[in-house]
């Protein structure tokens, strides 16, 4: 496939007007203060041995939420690593859920403590009983609840994702002033909107061709994956519903959450990309407000971007702005 | 696309071994027990202007369905015509809605009336609040509580449908004596189904291309449509919840209902359809009790089968049978 | 699939250079004086018993088109209803005939006699004889007499339009001063080609994504359908008739028939519509002379566009105009 | 893609029951008899200047085909030859036409005359002017007077061929002792019905991958090309003309040429070709009356067959029968 | 997509005849001698600190291959484990190479030494320099050297893997009596071959939808995938090199590798896959000499098989077998 | 499809930067000096009667290319004609070899002789034994020695072109001073690079729809054919070899041969091609030294361009510049 919207130079500049909604800081701190209510207990329960690992120390972890429902994770670290160890939190792509622990042996290989954070009503493990009133959601997460920001689906996700960061000073051996948080396409969203609503609490953010921006051109452009969701919601609803659509989604947009997020930051971008076209990436990566900002260009790749050389390339940035974990 | 499955003469033979689950009876009875235990009123608003309709008199419904939730309805009947009327109840294809009440103006202009019922969650007006604790219910309907029976959704439609032909008890002017259940596709599974729930109290039953019938053979040959969702879903899950899954889904396999149908059926079969496959359809027409049985055989259609020569052939095939409305 | 030409302000601006030829006018009226000089008896065949009809009244009418060969049209009105009636006249989309009358009760039902008129050659009932003598005539209509206006396919059906406008005279109990045109994609053409034609004996037109606007433009971005058919003819003509093909469709443009067109307008347009490019309809909209003019923008369809909300919405929109039926 | 329908050893023994009308040989008889007796002259015009050929002699050849109208056809030569030669009269695949001598270059270099026979409509120089009564007659020619034998185009197309045939006579240095009638897809139909109705006046027929063969099987499995267009009618129409029209097709089908056809024949046949699958190839082979039998099997070939191999395998196949040009 | 060729029962029967050639084995005697004949040495370089790993020792490794060349591998073992160490031989799918070590991660975790072994050509690392004379090579791997069993690339890559089993001898700290060889698609035909090829010398056998099984099929039922280049290559070699090109790719083929392995196997198989039929996989699981053999069968999956869930799988399969590394 | 990038008008004035390397001259200097030095015979064995041919001479031709390795050709000529003849010398499209000689009967019936080149590799003769130590060359030839200029297999492909020309001086019967060189696709592209290496030992160049030409835009914006390879091979390279592949790329760039070919030149463009985009055509184009510059547009084909009508165009034009043969 051809270059999906502009050239390199043009995307460099891509900066679009896009305006939170006034309330959308008190709308984002009354959703993690009532999570943060509903408290709950951090679980792990120790499985090393059930998948016959060596190298590797597992837990499997329930944090409590969104309305402090129990969210599953995976802890993994290296057997016998004394801590307290930085920590890699990592949110998943679409319609995937944390799968089995021997699916995420890099980082505990690295030397890192790594915590992978099940998507709800996606995975196994964590159901999404909550939809709201809303009806014709089909084909999957991204029109559950699309009426309004209060009841859409990735509010409750990204409250699970900033409730994760919560949990980790409950874990023992787990530094909490080293949390990094990463994740590719739905999983490099949820990044970018933790580092959006925790602040210095995260040390570092890498969103890899993040999904779940720029909604409003999104929708215009993407050939293929979810941002069609919602074109064949708004194809049925055009005439009442588009803006209350975009209204919804305005609180989700990682633009938005682009705006608020100062941490060191690792963006990804692939420019033949159909499923999250790099004109939407770029709109998050220009407004964000940190300074120490990198993208990672992947000129002739698609949506699998730089496979398995995205990791390495991660833990080289991630030494050089000391988060390495000890020997 | 070619013939999808067998031939014309091999398909009339095709009746597989496929036994009901020994509860399945008694399931059926306790979930229509338990729904009509919930009770509910059905309600009708006169919406005829609002739609500046002259000959057709439309009221929109709500009945109580499953666990007494309200279920959308329109019905129509022709403008001034003195009843008691026969009714047509109508469901509806996979991801449709009732819509609009302009889109069903053929069983009225032919002098019945006419319940089209929407299907919870798929269309605009009835919700589908319980979906259970069930997680990866990705693309749909099919797999949303394909944990157990008692959890699916299509349990739930099914009783919002057997729930509507209680509700023409309730709606003056109709005669509940002359009741026809049709549909298409998914309507036409769940007019099988209501047919061999309710026994004499349906007049005829005319399901078009049925789906949601032999679903162990579908998976395997369905090239597109709803039956896909169930392979993306097995193929996740291959290893522990095959035999769980079709023992969830023989509880709402057309087949088992027409094991127990004995109205006066119009079946309607595509024989280049690759949605639901031809073979499927007969599995459940060959298993029919009921002696009247007719098959309308369209030997080069996909699932788009007689398109608008299906509803002139039934008014036909229900005069034939004594069904016509006075003049 | 995503926008498919331009983005929703700039088509608003998009008004191309498209000079009518300058005998456009002499050719119009010359066509239809001979096809008026043929004469022929409009005729109407009552077959509400055959089609079991009770709130419709039908009747198979043939009326004399192009050559005054008889053509084929449904016409509905409401059953018992007094007249005079406004009446909706029908074109079809591309390959589609007219049917049975049991597809077409929107109108009847809202209280307006409604005239269906057949497509030569594509529908059941109305052969298209005359072929003249071009060849490598393949894949439809369009490259049909395609050497010059005076053979072209749309000529002769473009004539059969316009006389059925002429024959609603001849039929009892319609309003001739309330006739409404209408279709959508080719018949969105048609009736605008008609409003064009006949002036003011038009009281409103209302095209819906409609095919054959702006040729020269339309060859060059649609991904799919019938103007395909144009490129695949010049692919093999490329050498000696481009200019000559262009000559041709320049007199059943739909643009030229806008840059004369006065009746009340209402246009649909789809903006992911790559059968009929939104730039296409807007190259005729920004051209239409009437006053009275409005755009329907479904920003997320494709060529189905508003499906069932169009028909309520033109139902509407003619009621603010004062053609609604009287009561 | 994989084998189309069966393999070898099932196909070289599938022999179809397939009994012709009984009135074929009359039908085809008067055919013929009423073409031959509008007589027509068969004219020539030398036009190798215009190509500047050095080495090949053309004449662009009007001969009188079905109801004695000119058909076009390149008489190509080698130039200078003495005469008289042996003739390979060539029939062209569906939606050709006989394009430029210049693309028809291989058997004149070979040492014969050839003579490629225009199709009415299809190409350039020969129109199908007359088309019947019928209606949608959409995307081609298949269904072009669907509606008996006698409207059908391909009735009409197989009387221009066999009458190409006769022209050869009529043009002075050819023998007509020694005519080969061949061609590919379209082309090998149309010379298999040459072959069935001249008898003796062919002296060879060399059919590669015939269409227009064994109609009732070919439109249940033909996954593409124009047997679909059969399929796309009959889908319309299934409800009434599905035994019209392939009584109209029995007229038209190889099945039935092959069992009166007694010239030595060479067919093609590709195992992986789903517009003319190979199981109807072989139902005209296996009907075959002829006793000089032979099959070229491309196995793994699609429709393209043996490409620029096969003219060089007819070559040495006709030399071996005593009918290669002298030197 | 449905199920690709059989149904479960009749694939679990399905062992077609498929004799090797008579000197199968003297030709792998000779060509594996011959390899051992260069000599060369193993190297391995330290490189766990360059990929910044903690809890995984890593080498860079050079064997010698075909002809003595070196050939590039990845050997992973957990940091600090005493050996000996079972060892996990790992071959590769087709066009992929060895990557990064970080995308071996699982076998080391599990406490297991792992040599992850390159393909010369498809990897970054191990060139393949020899391709012979044959021509018209296009299209990947499958018909380079298709005219002899000499030149063809597959003999160079099988004994690449083979001699990757001598090399385990050369590296320190593992354990030569406990060597698994294993992979997926081409790493399972490879893995295969090693097994039929070097007897009691491996210790268990895992190929996961092997592919390079049972040629002569899988040409003709194989939709997608590699075996298509041999179907593409065929195609213009149909009239002189089928029998060649099967006669040397059955000195490759893994059905008569299995009629010599006789190692503790465990096959995996989809049976909607593809790429490599179920029918292939098959043929060679039923021709499979060991007795002590399981197939996991993945009923509705395409070629990804049973993606994360095949390592824990084969895990467990080899611990009941006593091939588990000690704690 | 739609056009692929610009319309007419912008295509005309389209002239990118493309500076050449600085060393270009030199580097292909030295390429045909070196092969010239390596001597070798041109050999030509007559095979006329092999093919059964009459009025065409044939010869089978080995000449030297590349590392004076014999590179197969036919010579065609119409038999008997005195010579010396002007010479057609044909080069080939991507992944075509010289196939038979009766695939190229064009240019002899039109009195030329003809030198049809086989593509080392590609074709069933030429075998391209050095493919140098690279790795990763799936998928055909774009990427065989892609690390740097000395390796890339066009350099031999082209070299071998060149001294095609050089061979024409051996060949008896043929007029040196009359060389025209051409080719579709992968041939055009040859054909310019041998016109901008040989200046005026070339009379005219045709290239028709060239491929190899401003690789750094096309594969941008190619959708489909080998410019693809290249888009797949830097994916997995994006990180390391972007620069160093356009540095090869660039000595084998038909711009910059365009920047040093003075020749008459007839072009070829088709304005919905996508594999050749015309965008890249152009930019060679624009770039083009010579003053006898001509541009054949097809505005509305495919990669196919002018089929047919291509060959009479070129002769047309040829005989306009005083290059027709003598009669």
């Amino acid at each position: 496939m051809p270059l999906t919207d502009f050239g390199a130079d043009e995307l460099a500049r891509y900066r679009p007007e896009s305006p939170a909604p006034h309330d959308f800081d008190a709308f984002w701190r009354r959703t993690l203060d009532e999570a943060r209510a509903q408290g709950g207990a951090v679980k792990a329960e120790r499985v090393t041995e059930r998948f016959r690992l060596h190298t590797v120390e597992v837990d499997d972890v329930r944090f409590p939420g969104w309305n402090g429902e129990p969210v599953a994770a995976w802890l993994l670290r290296p057997r016998g690593a004394e801590g307290p160890l930085p920590v890699v939190v990592t949110y998943l792509g679409y319609c995937a859920g944390r799968g089995l622990p021997t699916e995420h042996l890099f980082w505990s290989a690295a030397g890192y403590a790594q915590l992978v954070v099940d998507s709800r009503g996606q995975g196994h493990d964590t159901p999404d009983r909550t939809q709201g009133d809303g009806t014709q959601w089909v084909e999957g997460f991204m029109t559950r609840g699309i009426d309004s920001p209060e009841n859409h689906y990735h509010r409750r996700l990204i409250t699970d994702c900033a409730r994760a960061v919560d949990a980790v000073a409950d874990l023992p051996g787990l530094d909490a002033g080293r949390i990094v948080v990463t994740g590719g396409s739905q999983g490099g969203g949820l990044a970018l909107a933790v580092a959006g609503l925790l602040g210095e609490r995260v040390a570092a953010v890498m969103p890899d061709v993040p999904f779940l921006c720029h909604f409003r051109q999104a929708v215009q452009i993407a050939g293929d994956g979810p941002y069609r969701e919602l074109v064949n919601y708004l194809r049925w609803h055009s005439r009442d519903k588009v803006e209350q659509t975009f209204a919804t989604l305005d609180y989700l947009d990682g633009v938005h959450f682009a705006q608020r997020a100062t941490a060191p930051a690792l963006f990804g971008v692939a420019l033949m990309d159909p499923v999250c076209p790099p004109a939407t990436v770029y709109a998050a990566f220009n407004h964000y407000v940190g300074e120490d900002l990198t993208m990672t260009v992947w000129p002739f790749a698609d949506h699998s971007s730089g496979c398995g050389s995205t990791p390495p390339t991660q833990l080289e940035w991630l030494a050089e702005r000391g988060l390495a974990p000890e020997r």
